[in-house]
């Protein structure tokens, strides 16, 4: 079987990790790129990592260009996915990359996001509680924020397992390209280079509520989320520092994290005394995970590891489609970091 | 009047800091610059930066040599300050940029150190509660370290002011040369750059102790501290994250701090919407910080940006000299960095 | 005597180290600080790291603003100083950071700007062989290039000593800052960061005619240059690295170099095995250089290092202002930098 | 068929790439991964983003470890190859990634290295004029140097041609990795980042007789060449600028490079206007490159982007056993770069 593919936003940097990971994937053949102000010129002056695509000419992106395809990955800005994704077959699977999809409280989506909800689709982090099955064969799927997959990973065994309270604190650092490629000057190489600059601070971050809502359901009870993002000069990369008060002790909390992630492919509890680095995780779907117990502070810590714009975003969105379609879970997906 | 000084450890980071620091300092001449296995090399084989002391011979780090000075800088690795100060004269002012004398518990410092207490110094923070006075005249002093200059700053206020719980979490992310110029394969170049990586998980961090010393005098009660530092690619500047649940309001907090820092020449809360950075601090002594409250979450939080080797180390030094003197507090020193 | 100045495009890079530079010179009073697009915003929202000026508001860039001090600096797009100049009084010192007044040729100003040739200023470099003199007293300034900086005072000595051929090739790795601080997608700290990159490749740099000029200048004869730009990932530097057929020894070719710069303060030679970094001269006025004579390939290679911002720019301005006012040479610039 | 393969210095950064790429070969089997200091110690302590192989144990650097095996890669200090490759079978392929069987002039080797010279194996640079040939069926290839591979692909086409003169410049700016992984303060993270220095001015670097030799090969005739490396902030990656005098035209030059380049996977001539970056081939085997005629300066000037660790070294080795096997060359290799 060969799946015909379409990726959405193809100039974009999400638009570019779908294509470097699908370029490798053994059952897909790329149809499709498309862009929206860079439509018309070709895919090399804007990826000119994805040699093998470089003489692509980039298309509208409309549902016409889109139509045809087995499945279309969506990588554009926020509030631009319903209107596609509705002129679209419901046999095509749509896997959108924004935001869109992802709330499930239309409340929550209206305060942080501005504008009218467009609806819930299955969340694409099948490491949850309960979250794969939903995923196999699904003709729709919201593929999770970049700090959400970090933020929920982490702490969401905790949580479930019950023994951390429900009052959790998140400071996750990220490099830049989690801000997308648009031209603003706060994202120039020569203010962030050499700058470490916190933002969102307060909670006003979009992906709060999305943490909020992934470990609410992990507990099974309202868990009150702080998340602070830090902005650190690098590409890629995020690491997030998690904590709750607990009274478990280490080897009680490594266990949960042991049992929770024994048999998934692509999370990883490193050896005690080994810490996560992004740098091990560039390029690669790989989340690697460290727990700790603070006996002074009663708090249990835990520290992700994930590339945002490969688990974190395009990674997990060919997972998506692996199972969505019924292909090897882990197709065309690698744990092997490039590094240094 | 001519302050003469030395610096120990003059081919470190610290000390080279030091130096840039004192080469401007209006009332300071530089007499011995002395260093451990560098000795008998050109200072400006190690600190090229430093084009007016390029030719000076760094000299043996003992008291023979660091005699006869007025003011004596110690920057010299843990544990090795306390038999250099014995020897010195009680009449010269020593200034120690390493851990030996910040602590007042002696089992804490067993416990994170390793080796036997060597006493307490006055603490060379003087933006602290109380902690300006013990400085004037003073003959020793402890100059603080760097992430616990962050964190204590940050959170000092609201502890003494009562609005907050005695239960903190620091996230604080730093530049490599916190961790000076040992050659280490983990700081290679290679190693950081593009990569971010947590250590000291679970409150390990020999800043731990200051940290929650700090704390627990401004709060007038214990208070606990989850300390997590996070390694980021670039050479100076640390951003410290610091939460704690609270029932104040934004506005409340804010007036908090602003009154705790009105008169305070380094440290300064960044009007409401702006965002503390690394960048806007480097070289120089301010620490920018701004506060927020997270609603939902109850908790405020207080980012802080300082550069670790200034404020953080050497520029604190440079002020403990001039309160130890009767000097102007900001001689020297500027709340200029260098950007971009 | 105080000096009351104007900086034009303060809200951009080499407006804010001109600030950076002249908040610290002893002589100078900040008077108007202005901007285009900026223009009604407080300097603190752009220029973060200027503490003492954050509150200032930036105004309009017109000649009413700008009149009325004793020396205005234009940090503006290239090709709009002409026209605020014009509109100034000839006693007031203005000194154009941007490229309007450089060349002397209009045909290279024609065809490397595209625009008709607005005349030539006295040219900012007095460390070239005569061209401190005309600085003295002048009114109007025109400051170097970056590139031009590093590459001229690298080889014109050779070339005014007759000891390398008339051809030359400059290969010049720069950081990002060089290009400005408009938000342009290929600028953006996700592109710059972990790559290197060429442009302007085949002698089409705009600062290709300058360096040419310089050349001629201290050749005394035509020189034709090879110039290419590399741009690496770091806010600020220029390393240069510059050669040219020699039939001169090493310590022939090293004699010439002592001798020219013997009494510059801020031009240094290294001593023989040393290399220039550009780390070295972050923030400070100084150009650091090395020379070799390759024997094998017959070739003088001389490496330079600078900041572009500060002697590659503002640093330069400032100087010249010091020359032009009669103040010491070197006031308010310094040969230390930021390291590490 | 299955190749069993072992990897001689697993714990450095260049055996780290011989094994990323090879967990990705079809036809490959990872046999033993041995060390030097580090044997005894899990290999994922040192290369933590080989998820698949963190558990292994590196053995030591012996013969009998070493021996057994299809393929044995060695990725050695200089100097340590010819010993251990004396003692593997003669049908054992042995592909060496250090230097000392590059060099076929004794005299060049012992001037660069200082040591007696081991010999000379076939030069795994198969894009050179009449270099794949040698390579079909060996047993033992020596590895080009990171800087020799991309000026000598970047220049060899010119020389072959006959359109420029033999006296060539080329001033090479590269990631640290380069440089390896053993602790020096010089390549310490603090050191590099925010810096660019110069090494090896005047043409001392050991890679200057190897892209003599092969520049010479290529030309028919002594070739001068004046080599200048620069070490800048990023992990990986080379941007080569090489020029010559030319009489030729633009477009003649272009001709020249996209015949020589026609049928070659990994060597890609970029559109006109298009410049390399070494973002783009970060972790590919391709080597991008433009060509250009500056027609003031009469030289051809040609700019070349590649991975030092991948089409400069471990790539490379994977190509060359590609060819030594009669395995498609380009297997387990990608031309798709990670960015950005």
């Amino acid at each position: 079987m060969t799946v015909r593919i379409a990726v959405a936003g193809a100039s974009g940097y999400a638009g570019g990790e779908l294509l470097r990971l699908l370029l490798g994937h053994p059952d897909v053949e790329i149809g499709a790129v498309t862009a929206g102000g860079n439509a018309g010129s070709a895919l090399g002056e804007h990826q000119p990592h994805l040699l093998p695509l470089s003489g692509r000419v980039l298309q509208e992106t409309t549902p016409d260009v889109l139509g045809g395809h087995d499945v279309v990955f969506l990588a554009l800005p926020h509030g631009r996915s319903a209107e596609i994704a509705g002129q679209l077959g419901e046999d095509v699977v749509v896997i959108d990359c924004g935001a869109d999809f992802r709330l499930v409280d239309p409340e929550a989506w209206t305060r942080y996001y501005g504008s009218p909800h467009a609806g819930t689709w299955p969340y694409g982090m099948p490491e949850l509680p309960g979250a794969r099955e939903p995923l196999v064969g699904a003709r729709r799927i919201a593929v999770p924020g970049c700090y959400p997959t970090a933020a929920s990973l982490a702490l969401a065994p905790a949580l479930a397992a019950g023994i951390v309270d429900h009052d959790v604190t998140v400071v996750a650092v990220s490099g830049t390209s989690g801000a997308g490629r648009a031209a603003k000057t706060t994202l120039l190489g020569s203010e962030v280079m050499g700058s470490l600059s916190a933002y969102g601070v307060g909670g006003t971050h979009r992906h709060t509520p999305e943490i909020r809502q992934n470990l609410t359901a992990a507990a099974g009870a309202p868990v009150t989320v702080s998340f602070t993002p830090v902005l650190a000069p690098l590409p890629r990369g995020i690491l997030a520092t998690c904590s709750a008060r607990t009274s478990a002790t280490g080897p009680q909390a490594r266990a949960v994290y042991e049992q929770a992630y024994a048999d998934e492919p692509f999370v990883h509890l490193l050896p005690a005394g080994r810490f996560p680095t992004t740098g091990a995780v560039l390029g690669s779907n790989a989340l690697q995970l460290q727990v700790a117990v603070d006996a002074d502070a009663q708090r249990l810590v835990v520290v992700a590891a994930v590339d945002n714009l490969t688990k974190g975003t395009a990674g997990a969105a060919v997972q998506c489609m692996n199972l969505a379609l019924g292909l090897p879970e882990t197709a065309g997906l690698s744990t092997i970091g490039v590094a240094p």
